[in-house]
């Protein structure tokens, strides 16, 4: 099965989660490799390194590699590229920091991928690795391929620019698939925070508080995997390597703009969800304040009057006002005023 | 029509709102070209790029273009400048961030104008971009032309200084024109707010919150909009580009003291919405606490007076007191006592 | 009229507010002109650029003027000095930033005095500006002339270093009395913080509220001025123009020294007033929770028996403990018992 | 007793808490000396400097010493190896900062092993020295042994690499143990934090405050100890010393990787510690609102029904209506629709 | 009257407070003068710069002045050592800025020291200055001579380091003893907050509040004191100055440890601080809010109770229930039903 096949139709349009995710066949390759120039392009699955085709007319060469594991296949590529163990380690190991290295004769570049879980609420990040050397790239993902399907098909069309540079473009090429999807991401939880600023000035719902703290957290881990990815784009812009061609550097320029507007779109969010808290506090103490008011008001109205009720129940003998007949309409017409007093005063201090 | 018809004879004094923007007519130009020297000022409308008068001369060249989609139009215009493919992506692209790009032979500059919406509580941004090449200044707007209209009549008059000088003058005129447009926006922002603290001493309206909240958005996207507006007016003083002439690095750092001001000014701002909203809370907070002051001291004097009366409705056989023809007197006597004693004591302790 | 006579005695050690500043005079002079060296000083009032005295023996030349209009006499001065149409610019608009511009045969300073509205709870900010060249200082003024009293003092005293040195002392010690004034000013705001400090813990007076606020605004306003205060002190202080004596850097490292004192003070203040406005809302809250201590206990004694007073209240024909003659001192014993026990519970919980 | 005795067979794979730290014994060895090259390994315990072994053959040498009193035996120790008083005060002051020292011919490491407390509420802090000298790598530690089982085992394996290389590999490992250990810590914290989200979000357990409370703390203290760590590792990157071999590089880097993921950890923590705390203050806030509604509406409810109850109880004379047969079942029916109407009002308002 | 005599025997191991300094005596020499090398030691005091003994043989000179103040002695003391008039001012202002000079022939330091008011909740400043000139140490000093007690018992004893090494030893030797003090002074501040905290924990006392708002502003102040203390560590470790030998390099690196020791400490407390008041609210809501759920709880159970024994408290002609032996029994029964499921309610609820 060729990673073609696996790509699905549709481009990274849509923030990936869970549930989309390809699952792996159990047969299934655990590398591709494609080898291309202005001319040809030529493609295969290997299951192995042994599987790697001759290149004798050192054709720009990707190697793509879905298995993150210590498995004997994954070390033998290793040990093929030479990497150093230390690198190694950082590819295997699935939580690794989002950085790049720059060593002698290559660049190693390590970073995530943002996946959100079925519910929406969590996000999970997927490992993904770039090695490039001379004419060659090698890319570890433990990510979906369907991110990189656009690239395939450009790759795939002979009059593309991407066919006619080398290896350090497709890098490029890459590494601006996996921002453009960022900015995907990011504005995929821009969308959802306005949807719950909406909720809580319509309706104040009480659901919306646990789902604006999972959505600020969701946030904070964005933040803390863009900051790096621009780090690596500023870094990419100021290399004196020799893998990547003078030509680039305006490309990478335009990769640090894409990362940097990631950013700060990220902090903006960071902002307006501590403003959505804020704004919650602050609604839910406005309506504390209502509720008390109203609660003042029937209190301060009804307590004095049930008490002067209280006074003619009394059973003194002498209470010589209850005998006059004109005492009990006299009596409700004064109730009655001390209400009306009572509660035309609220409704003046706006209480109800 | 024309670039100068179009913009109304009113200068910027006022803050744009999407319902005062021209719109746009079928057949509108959508370009105008400007050729411009000491003696001499030529403009004709743009349909495409081939109706460019010819410029034997060397005359100062100001294309104003009004398109920004990737119609066929734009796209020749591109090609005839041959600006860089990614230029072009930050262009036409209406979101792209605001920055500058010193390329070889031109200078890049893309920014957004604020524009507030029709009910005042939003801002949205109209992209706007300057190529500054040898001769000739290119600018992309999708703002509004009355925005130039000083621009215009001040390039119409020979006597002024910048028919006199290069089209750097020009570029920085422009520059200029945003920057006290921004200026404008920051200082109506202002005025919005302190009408805003106003409302809220004065009465602490409820409908406030909402508005405090929408203002605090604008003011954080404004700032975001202003902060890298700085830095292009910081680059273009320390710039070494043979396209500015030595002597205009003093206006570069006058542009730069007014981005300065009006990033200080939205900071300043930032903190007093916060602060504003901080006394939404603490007068909020001091509101309840006055009312449930007063529900205490009514629950305090009414509870327990409306007891003692419950006592005396009491049907006991024996009750010896009741029979007294002095008790009714004496007892109403001690509730009033209690009564007085107990608003005495909160009024001493300012529970009213 | 002249300077000397303008400046009131009490040298500024009061911070200005505004009905102390001197009314300006119909016919008062709008500029007025020094010359000194160790042995001579001349004063003489100008109302015109062409009443400046001659020059012969390249006095040292201090020129003091009132006026930030663009009337003609100061198109005038401007242009009899030569100064760039920005800078002209920068002094006419009294809301110019605070900041320096080292020129090529001068040194320009524009900066603000604070001046307290009558009421004291708000601040105005007066421009002041310095041009400093070759032999010569010009000063415009929008502030009062009192703040230079001191400095006018020792100049008319030739024993002074001030006599002694060049227009780069005179400079010094201007910019020496504002950042003294600045000092005065922030000592003023520390006192009036330590009084509200002082009223909130006393009595928790409801009217300190918008008064925080509003020193709390002033102390912002402040900092935004001596922020670029201290830069222009520390500009100064590595300053390689020829204008400025090596000898005199020690001076400036003061000035530094005196302005950072400022800063740290004027952030401390802030701290101290977002402490403060905290410490209204904890006191506020400690109060709403005493209040509803006394409002729960004051229920939850009273509810009850009013209830149990209330069940003897009943109608029904066959209660058989009512006729018994020891009912009604029982029911009391057992009223009085659960009141007092109840009091004596909420007494332990500290609730009274 | 040897330090391979000492160390559990259980690796530092748990966060350690006091009463996991195995106690010294009376006679216990308070050195052990390592002498190992790539073929040889020969281990002896101190009582004393003069335990120390010949190495005519320049052996690597790992001494690690057990005692930080300022006992006559390290005190000779210090002598032996001439370390500078300073260093001698930094190594037995268990407060001290964690720092890093580059000196002439020797490097020198103070840093801290975080430990729980039994009720794992507290963190208390290990004092760890590490002195680096040509050949010889010194280890001076208050905490317990079982941190470096690990390394001890590969130490006895002569095929490991830590034997091939030299004592800068063992300082490496070393400090890449305890970095190891510093993440198992955060991640605990982690732990710890996610378990008191779910059961505030599931209960909002009043004991949770204080826990929130100490946890924050531990992780402000943990974040004061992993932010020089980084610094440690960041000047080993760099460092120019001959004591370090240029081979070493790529592991001191990978060292600032893992204290770098450990401190944005922590700083990670932080945030979601602070989160915590609003959630609980707006959960708590939100039930407050809650119950004064279920408050409010009781009252609005009961005591106008009280009080209409309580004028038919009142003993006036005459009071027709009382007389008529159908007046109390009129009257009830009254009070019921009052009730009801009430209810489904405050029903609507979602009062319950 | 020496300063070997006026130094108490105790060291400075406790926090200074107003009430324990020593008071200056009338007659009281306002100097002290020691010259000593390795081998010699002579002290005198001194009235007056003449009292100033003779030195031919260059000894080590350490002059301690007392006297801050404009008096003649003190003059004459700057013009013998030629100190510039702006270095004279920093030492008598007693509120100059914390800092170092670096002069051509000089190192002039200013300090304070802080010193608690006697209630333990203030905090005041006393001014400390050092002067280092060739062979010369001249210090200024508002603070008690106690501070320098270990510095002169040191000096006495022939066999210290002290007395071997030039004056940036002793210089080097003061800074840090101050340096230790201020340990001192924030563990003290920290025992105090420590306190505050299980005050708090255990009572949530209402005086706590006041307290940890001082607390907190000793902590800002002492901030503001430390953080220029470790700059002037700082400097002196990268100095070039002639006056500090090489070799005491390591030494004023170990001063600049304990400074940033001290700052981190104090950033620690004030996080602390904030943390603890945010403890101090949210105790105070979650209080607020148990005594809200008795108050509801206790209303919710009573006034139904009340009112429906209000109704049979009516006297109505025709209420036949009331007629029927079984009626007060059924009906108390019913009531009692009522409360107890409410009860139930409640507990289950968890608002008792
Ligand atoms: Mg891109
Ligand atoms: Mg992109
Ligand atoms: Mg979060
Ligand atoms: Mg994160
Ligand atoms: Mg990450
Ligand atoms: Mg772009
Ligand atoms: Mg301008
Ligand atoms: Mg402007
Ligand atoms: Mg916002
Ligand atoms: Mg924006
Ligand atoms: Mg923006
Ligand atoms: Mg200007
Ligand atoms: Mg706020
Ligand atoms: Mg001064
Ligand atoms: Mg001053
Ligand atoms: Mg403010
Ligand atoms: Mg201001
Ligand atoms: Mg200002
Ligand atoms: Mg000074
Ligand atoms: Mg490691
Ligand atoms: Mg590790
Ligand atoms: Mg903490
Ligand atoms: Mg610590
Ligand atoms: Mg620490
Ligand atoms: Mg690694
Ligand atoms: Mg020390
Ligand atoms: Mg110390
Ligand atoms: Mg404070
Ligand atoms: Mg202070
Ligand atoms: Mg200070
Ligand atoms: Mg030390």
């Amino acid at each position: 099965m060729s990673l073609q096949d696996l790509i699905s139709h549709k481009v990274a349009h849509e923030v990936l989660t869970e549930d989309h995710l390809p699952e792996l066949h159990e047969h299934e390759a655990i590398g591709t490799c494609i080898l291309y120039n202005a001319t040809d392009l030529h493609q295969c699955d290997l299951q192995n390194v042994n599987d790697l085709p001759q290149n004798p007319d050192k054709k720009n060469t990707w190697i793509h590699w879905r298995n993150l594991n210590y498995c004997p296949e994954t070390i033998a590529l290793f040990d093929k590229f030479q990497l150093h163990a230390l690198i190694a380690e950082d590819i295997i190991n699935t939580d690794s920091r989002v950085k790049i290295e720059e060593l002698e004769d290559s660049i190693f570049v390590s970073t995530n991928i943002p996946i959100n879980s079925v519910d929406g609420l969590e996000m999970r990040l997927q490992h993904f690795c770039l090695v490039l050397t001379e004419n060659t790239l090698i890319t570890f993902s433990e990510a979906p391929d369907s991110l990189l399907g656009d690239i395939l098909r450009r790759l795939n069309s002979p009059k593309r620019r991407i066919r006619k540079q080398g290896v350090d473009y497709l890098f490029w090429a890459i590494l601006d698939a996996i921002a453009d999807y960022n900015t995907l991401y990011v504005n995929n939880l821009a969308d959802h925070l306005d949807g719950l600023e909406d909720d809580l000035i319509e309706s104040n719902h009480s659901l919306t508080l646990p789902i604006i703290h999972a959505t600020r957290r969701r946030i904070t881990q964005f933040h803390r995997l863009t900051q790096p990815c621009r780090d690596i784009a500023s870094r990419l812009t100021r290399s004196d390597s020799d893998l990547i061609a003078e030509s680039s550097t305006l490309f990478f320029r335009d990769l640090y703009d894409h990362t940097t507007q990631t950013v700060e779109a990220t902090e903006y969010l960071r902002e307006q969800a501590s403003n959505l808290l804020e704004l919650y506090y602050t609604t839910t103490s406005h309506h504390m304040n209502e509720v008390m008011k109203v609660l003042t008001a029937v209190s301060a109205i009804f307590l004095p009057l049930t008490f002067l009720a209280g006074i003619y129940g009394m059973n003194f003998d002498y209470m010589p006002e209850i005998h006059h007949p004109a005492a009990y309409p006299i009596f409700m017409t004064l109730l009655l005023g001390i209400a009306l007093s009572l509660t035309v005063f609220f409704k003046k201090k706006n209480w109800f």
